[in-house]
């Protein structure tokens, strides 16, 4: 986190959506929260009504720049049993085509970044899917939308299920052995809080194992209770996990963006208020992993495995 | 439970146990921690060579009080099948008998509460017990337990499963409901704060559940990520949900112990080194849980449902 | 519930659900399941464009009965806080009144069955809601609505989760606490099959304390992995949990509808061959459940816990 | 792994425990069951009083082969804060060096499998382990553990949790990740039904892989409800994903021994009787997986990822 710390923060858009509202609309409402400098935009939802031109100026108008885009297959009914998976091979060549158009419209708005969740792709039943033809098609998929244009990152954010009962690339491990397979070096990995933790990982150990396989391109930040998305506000829940994942970003010399993707609208709660609330819990928790990250005291620990010590020095700094 | 706030902590003895010591060992170990002042006494397990009388010296030797006695049914093979559920009428019955030489024992000592975990009354198949008869003899031999001294409280402290793959009351309601239909006024529940978090339950909410429809006689803290029975250093988790416990036992008027449940050998801990750290982070909890049940902003934003406030109020409380 | 055993099944309307469709083209497409003799409408969603005798003569062109009705509250913007739990009094009231309402529309189609879920009466954060006052306003709303007529019956349908991290009413237990405190004749439990294995219970033991302890007013039958609502085809999961119910329903008295509440849509499926394949193996496991609830020699093994011998017995009955 | 599909079963020789038992007594009991023809042994614990020569005349003498050595690091008090992943240099390398006694000792014995399951090698707390060294030191143990003897296969069993709250190689993918870091080709992964669904994960999907980044030495069969490594009868809670299983490991060319690893203790069963179940139901479902493999209808409702013909077909299968 060496940043010249500018944009710090993003969100989702569609947090912020109105009935009846236009993407203008959500990136004015993302505007008002206030100290929030970045933004996604989905594809191709986003660009149903907008040029990647006035979409630019819309979000410099609330000084904010364009984080990436992430591309969205749900929308369309021809996807719904699998975009890079479909058993049609016209519709793999369809999923493929809107990414590579994805892709154009990130890099004309000056965006180095297209974050991939394959939602669709994955399974409910036993003896649905051919695993093995659905690995296959998926890696050479990713392989030629990484080429399509190399200066655009390509990061693929895993997530263990839904709408699908089983993802493809359910976990982090999963995520690493494919780009592995893929094998270009504009590929990485998206770490989302929320996904990592009903995945049943443990979020430092995960960014661990993707800053040593691949390279973490974003990361998600939420809360939840570790059985499903539950899109809460980041730090809510598991404060001390996300001050440890904050010092394995350090760590791991990620200068990205953190991304709030959290579902306001599931809880009834007013957008600009919980962003400002995710804003506000989230530099303190970074703070205090800025702290731990130089503490002696605590390496030390950690390297006897002494969780006795490690978890008072740990709660010294959080509670005082 | 009326005790004047003193004697406040317990911990599992057998957390303590070194290869070959015997149980005084394990009290004198208990004793070097310094805040310890209660303990838990198994039984049978821990009588095996003390007489009542001779525990209750070894215990204030150390300063500590006996907080109440455990029944220990799955040490003795005629149990693996089950206690109060097995199918033969014999052990049934010998599970009963037990259990009120048990209740015997805490009183000879001056305690007034035995918890029953019934660890073995559960089901691992489809097809393998009939429920309805399983329910009908719990109920059966609770309410006989249960009278047969009415001084002694006989709390049920509920687990998901483990050992067996099911248990016959594996949550809160469960356990109330059958509460109900026991109908004694010397019996409740024993909350196990990882019990709670892998049956489901928001710990908070299950106390007012309590409390609301029974009594609550027993707090035992941990923590742990809500799969199975961590027995994790409490507050190193989830100290929100531990603070909100804390609020809503002072709600409930639970003035009883808190008895520090964790597995220190698992993790190869020294076991007083892990109780000094659960010691001083519970101060530290219940402190911040006492400002918090004092606070009327946090009553205001509660009271209209608003999470971004209240969870403001709460991160302010916790980490300044 | 006291049909002739017929009808038997039915299923979800919005399983057949094509965009722009109306509430009678679902109608009509599950008809062309053949096999499908009742269905259960949604209120007030099925009732914007139709009255109660235009959908009663939709359902008899079909060949189908109503089996009665389902409260939905979450498509109001008003009740994204809650529906029985609303913070806000007049939110509350006007949930009750929309489901007095719904109580009207089904008894003017002859239905005596009204379903409520109560997706949104749940909370996603320590310290967002007043538990016991959550739980006064429930019991008391569906005391109300059960009052308002008592020729309906009320089922409460639970789930653990979604829309709202946590529900109010997340199991069995909870419900029938729920029902006690609610004490009206004409009220019970929905058993919903995903909704129990996510609940972490075993099927048949939720069916045996439901009997016990209230009335099982409707079962909805479909499938999953334990960790959500899957809603996948009935018995193709966990067909011997399944066969253990229809043993239990059968031991209950349960004389009411299958109804399949499973979601086709999530994996791209066409409805009718997936409601077609859910009536094929339902009818499978029913008859062998039908069997094995009159064999004495798996009596004899559940009487003594021997799960080596029952296992044995059900699977020569699925497997030969 | 190139037997000639004899044998084809084992099982846990520990199931056959009996409280001041022998190894020997085990063995004697694994024969009784009729249908075993080999087992593992663990190392240190089943050599303490018997060479290996003699180990070897006792399974000669009930008819069974050794099948491979499994190492067990636990019962010493020295690994509990790990075996590879030890902070101390001096303990990960006697961990090495027992292994690589065990590796001599299952070579003297005529074998040539040595399963690996690291389950101290894991962490309970946020800041208790350097993620990144263990890593590393894993990696360079199972190296040089592997190099030890080329002619004897090294299978790393994977485990989500227990007794360690989360383990270093808790799923299929990491296990296969760390296998192309070890990148020697005398290493495999040995797959554990119950721990695969308690990882989260679709048995058959990894089995697929396992077969592409890797090879299967080893499979144990058993059954569980996917939350904690339940140890049941093979194929009494998920015969779908047991089916599945036997297909994907056909097709992965499989033909090593199918190893029971139940725990009939747990619940008070006669293990022999136990044991016979899991052959009886075993076979049944082989036989179903040998004929669905071939089925050419079923090949192709899989190619159009139709779950409705599919699960069609495997109902037909399995219920007639």
């Amino acid at each position: 986190m060496t940043l010249p710390n500018h944009p710090r923060y993003a969100a989702r858009l569609n947090a912020f959506k109105q009935k009846g509202g236009s993407v203008a609309d959500m990136i004015t409402a993302a505007g008002r929260v206030g100290g929030l400098d970045a933004a996604d935009l989905n594809f191709p939802d986003h660009f149903e009504r907008h040029t990647p031109a006035e979409l630019g100026r819309l979000l410099a108008d609330q000084g904010m720049a364009l984080n990436g885009l992430a591309m969205r297959y749900y929308t369309e009914a021809g996807f719904k049993l699998g975009a890079f998976t479909h058993p049609d091979r016209a519709v793999r060549q369809a999923a493929i085509d809107l990414t590579k158009r994805g892709i154009d419209a990130c890099a004309e708005m000056g965006g180095r970044l297209m974050t991939l969740w394959m939602g669709q792709d994955g399974y409910d039943y036993s003896f649905q899917i051919d695993y093995a033809r659905a690995w296959d098609d998926t890696i050479a998929a990713m392989a030629g939308v990484a080429d399509h244009n190399r200066s655009v990152d390509i990061a693929i954010e895993y997530k263990p299920d839904e709408p699908r009962a089983f993802a493809l690339m359910p976990d982090m491990a999963t995520t690493l052995l494919a780009l592995r397979d893929i094998n270009r070096a504009n590929t990485g990995v998206t770490l989302d809080f929320a996904h990592v933790l009903y995945a049943g990982e443990m979020p430092a150990y995960a960014a661990a194992l993707a800053a040593r396989h691949s390279r973490i391109l974003g990361v998600h930040l939420n809360d939840g209770y570790g059985k499903r998305d539950d899109g809460l506000m980041a730090g809510t829940v598991h404060p001390v996990q996300t001050v440890e994942l904050f010092v394995a970003l350090e760590r791991a010399g990620y200068d990205g963006v953190i991304y709030f993707d959290t579902f306001p609208d599931l809880g009834g709660m007013d957008p600009v208020a919980e962003a400002r609330a995710n804003i506000r819990l989230t530099d303190r928790l970074r703070a205090i992993a800025q702290g731990l990250a130089q503490s002696e005291a605590l390496a030390a620990a950690i390297a006897r495995q002494d969780a006795a010590a490690s978890s008072g020095l740990v709660a010294q700094a959080l509670y005082g």
